[in-house]
């Protein structure tokens, strides 16, 4: 716990300063409008940005990872809660709290189970999938709060607004970064500089309001924020707390799984070393913080942490200082913040989520292996037509196929001696002798449940192609492991090469797995017998051989 | 299709016979019992059992697996319907039949799909961790038809009748063999004859029943069954289709694994070869012709099959002949069938159900590994305390966070040079010299997304025991393959190494795995080289290396 405080020298100072400045800047419209993309008032928002990113330093392993408000986890948040309550209800609000509990609770339970592996549950084509396909939608429902109005429709001041931020917000995406280096401005705070584009135009916006009376007009607004942060306030329904439970199993999977995309790119250019189950249980922690302040889920998010680094943060006290600021922004008068036009928001939001659409995975993925970009399309697809929650089911699905795929092809070699030598290879790749009636296989994979059929059946083709084969040795030099169903399994073998007159040897077992195997009954219900080495069974077995 | 009737020889007839008379006396009170586990009337067990061993003969590949229905799928049809439909309704009828058409054109699909491949779904330890609770379920499920009336409450005459038979079928299952073998029958006749005792204990029972009028005090008998097939009868409110889609999936899934697991035991004692997309298609067609002939879900039963095979089966024309005595018996005069009384038929079921409790897998993976036994007993646990689909989903979990935990954790050699040779061996196994300012790895799986992390954080660790490396060389020997997700983590890895002065080089790499790289940007951007061996790359980067 805090150990990059213990390492904490003066000279990251300015750069912890400066990056929880910009990442300020950058937090405030984009937690407001994230906000509205789980359903919630704007100020949640901001609720959602103080306390987690506190948590988060003191258990979190990340340096530069900006832990609040994400996109893709206020989609599933919004889509979670609409079964239960109506958006903007004081229910709605009270159970946006719960599941952040609830979330914050799996993950930390999977932190103190050590279960980080999973981590590992997603392909990286279908992740890109998913944060597609949630991104389009994303976008998609901005489009009524952009027009003011439901198409085609159009409340012509709200789409005015709204159209002109979009133009502003696209033009600096492009352009802001190139026309700041040209003042003179270094390329890093020429890039910095153009991430500030979403507040300048907030704030510009929101000083148009009063300006052209556009409240008159029909422009919505966020409304009266309450200043500080909202006391506690949960429900105690037991159907709600069982409902949300499911939702909150995918939204803390989601939260830990984007939130260690993210900090592990980026703790790669650092070569920072991320502790997984310390991560869920920084993650966790947030959570939770964020269920007691009034927020709503919160995950580590990707642009800003990458924003946070680009600026210089050194430690967890550039998003410390990021929270103190937004902490004084809700303290200070919030009158303005009530003039806010909705419908630039959503122009933020639309222009942010647009951004994370990452085609160059596609692009990759196409043109290297085409199962993986249709896994991306089909995540993509699954998130658009069935929802967010079933888009992780399909992801899930997708991912687990494809490791079982391939978990049940292992290489195995049909091994023969190389002439004169105590080497033995595969026959199809050296120049080789086998003796007849003597049938060696390598299995380069641990024995297991998921490859068990797959090797009982390449084993009866090879014996079917060779049918005067007497004794079978297995060579088991890259079997670093045999669980209790393979184990089953060599037995079922051995029962039946017994029946069939072939004797089952092996060779090569390696220590921890004789081990094991001491403790079964295999070696003494074995046919044949066990070999040092697979030279030693050559020269019992083969006929003729030289001892 | 029907392969086997092209190679049929008439030397197979009398096993054939034999075995269809056989099982078709097990059958008869097997298939009402089971109807009763699924909350439906006894015959349309018996309809269950006609259409759907018909249709797997013509698409299954395995010789003797008996289709019809099993305990456990009907466990899990009566769950499923149970929050749909009473019991005995009309309705309820209706539905088990459209759960059997959605569970076949699930498996159907799924086997022109191809997605045979996910019978390595469960580990061994947990699919019998299923099968225990889903018996002991099912056993206390009969309790009290058993008893007649709901425990502590007796209804006495019910109970001596359940409890005599339940007392018999205990005293059969235990000794009936060895009595017979004392009569002089072969061992393996005497086995066959005690799987009859079910057959001639309903039999005698039913016989009772109107002997000591038993109706008039009170015993349930199984009342009247019409005669022949009845007409299909498939319900349109779209609502209770789609209710049922997510237990079909279940059903289906399950259908598959406990058909399978029978099947690849039996065909490993002939050495016969199963083609899982056919087994899904055969078994998907089975349900069809279930739901379109007034059954249920059906599968292939481990029980059933066994005595088939040790009744001489030699090909699917035994489970014919079953089917055609199962068909006689329906438009036969039915009017016995109605006096079966219910006490009896729950004690068969809890016979049946006690004797699938296979507590050798358990014992075994106690003393084998401790991990698997675990799983083990947490799915029991899940099925008895959450429910049988529920146990399903714990099953799979569980043998998916094995399957990612051990991917995860790919073994990797540290390597040094044999002195003297060309050969290069794990530093930790061999005696091996190393050179300063190199590293060489291998890794011993294929990459991909479920070891890119730990490759990654493997090459951290080393590297940060070695800072003084300047060359860190990738012997690729034993990768099979590279998918999107490991590419995109070699190009990181690549970038970082960079960064911090050191050159990533690639060795060894396979013709498979180079042709795809090609199609990738990897190798324009590789900081180092490739070598087509270790000891290339040995010689142009050790310092002082002889070239």
């Amino acid at each position: 716990m805090l150990q990059w405080l213990q390492h904490y020298r003066r000279s990251m100072l300015p750069g912890d300063i400066s990056a929880g400045i910009v990442v300020a800047m950058m937090m405030i419209p984009q937690g407001m409008a994230y906000a509205l993309v789980a359903g919630l008032p704007p100020v949640a928002g901001i609720y959602a940005s103080i306390i987690p990113p506190l948590l988060y330093a003191l258990f979190g392993t990340s340096s530069t990872q900006s832990v609040g408000p994400m996109a893709i986890i206020s989609l599933m948040t919004a889509s979670s809660l609409a079964p239960l309550a109506a958006p903007g209800s004081a229910l709605y609000g009270v159970l946006a709290a719960q599941l952040a509990l609830l979330s914050g609770g799996v993950l930390l339970a999977c932190g103190l189970l050590r279960i980080g592996f999973l981590a590992n549950f997603f392909s990286r084509p279908v992740m890109s999938g998913f944060m597609l396909g949630s991104a389009i939608l994303i976008a998609w429902g901005q489009v009524v709060p952009l027009l003011g109005a439901m198409p085609p429709a159009v409340h012509w001041p709200s789409a005015m607004l709204g159209l002109g931020a979009l133009a502003v917000l696209v033009w600096a995406r492009l352009y802001m970064a190139g026309a700041l280096r040209r003042t003179g401005l270094s390329p890093a705070a020429a890039d910095i500089g153009a991430k500030l584009a979403p507040m300048l135009v907030v704030v510009g916006a929101t000083a148009l309001v009063p300006a052209l009376e556009l409240e008159a007009l029909g422009v919505a607004t966020t409304g009266n924020v309450p200043a500080g942060l909202p006391g506690l306030n949960l429900a105690t329904s037991s159907a709600h707390w069982q409902a949300l439970l499911q939702p909150a199993l995918l939204i803390g999977f989601m939260v830990f799984l984007i939130s260690m995309s993210g900090a592990q790119t980026l703790a790669l250019k650092r070569g920072e070393k991320l502790g997984s189950n310390r991560e869920l249980a920084g993650l966790g922690a947030a959570n939770i913080g964020s269920a007691l302040s009034g927020g709503f889920p919160v995950t580590g998010s990707i642009s800003r942490s990458a924003v946070n680094f680009a600026a210089g943060a050194n430690s967890q006290l550039a998003s410390i200082i990021t929270a103190a600021l937004l902490a004084l922004a809700l303290v200070a008068p919030t009158g303005w913040l009530a003039l806010l036009p909705l419908p630039v928001l959503a122009a933020t939001i639309i222009v942010a989520v647009l951004g994370m659409l990452d085609l160059s995975t596609l692009s990759t993925a196409w043109r290297y292996d085409r199962a993986d970009a249709a896994a991306l399309l089909a995540t993509g697809a699954g998130v658009l037509v069935l929802g967010v929650e079933a888009g992780v089911v399909v992801g899930v699905a997708l991912s687990m196929g494809a490791l079982i795929w391939r978990a049940s092809r292992p290489h195995i070699a049909v091994l023969g001696r190389i002439p004169g030598t105590e080497h033995f290879r595969n026959v199809d790749r050296y120049s080789t002798e086998t003796a007849p009636g003597l049938l060696m296989l390598r299995v380069d994979a641990g024995l297991f449940f998921g490859n068990v059929e797959a090797v009982n059946e390449r084993i009866e083709d090879e014996l079917a192609a060779r049918p005067s084969t007497r004794h079978l040795v297995l060579v088991l030099s890259a079997v670093n492991a045999i669980d209790t169903s393979a184990l089953f399994g060599l037995g079922e073998l051995n029962t039946s090469l017994r029946q069939r007159g072939v004797l089952l040897h092996l060779a090569e077992v390696k220590g921890p797995v004789m081990d094991r195997l001491r403790h079964s009954t295999l070696l003494q219900a074995l046919n044949g017998r066990l070999f040092l080495s697979a030279a030693m069974a050559w020269d019992e077995l083969a006929p003729g051989a030289a001892p």
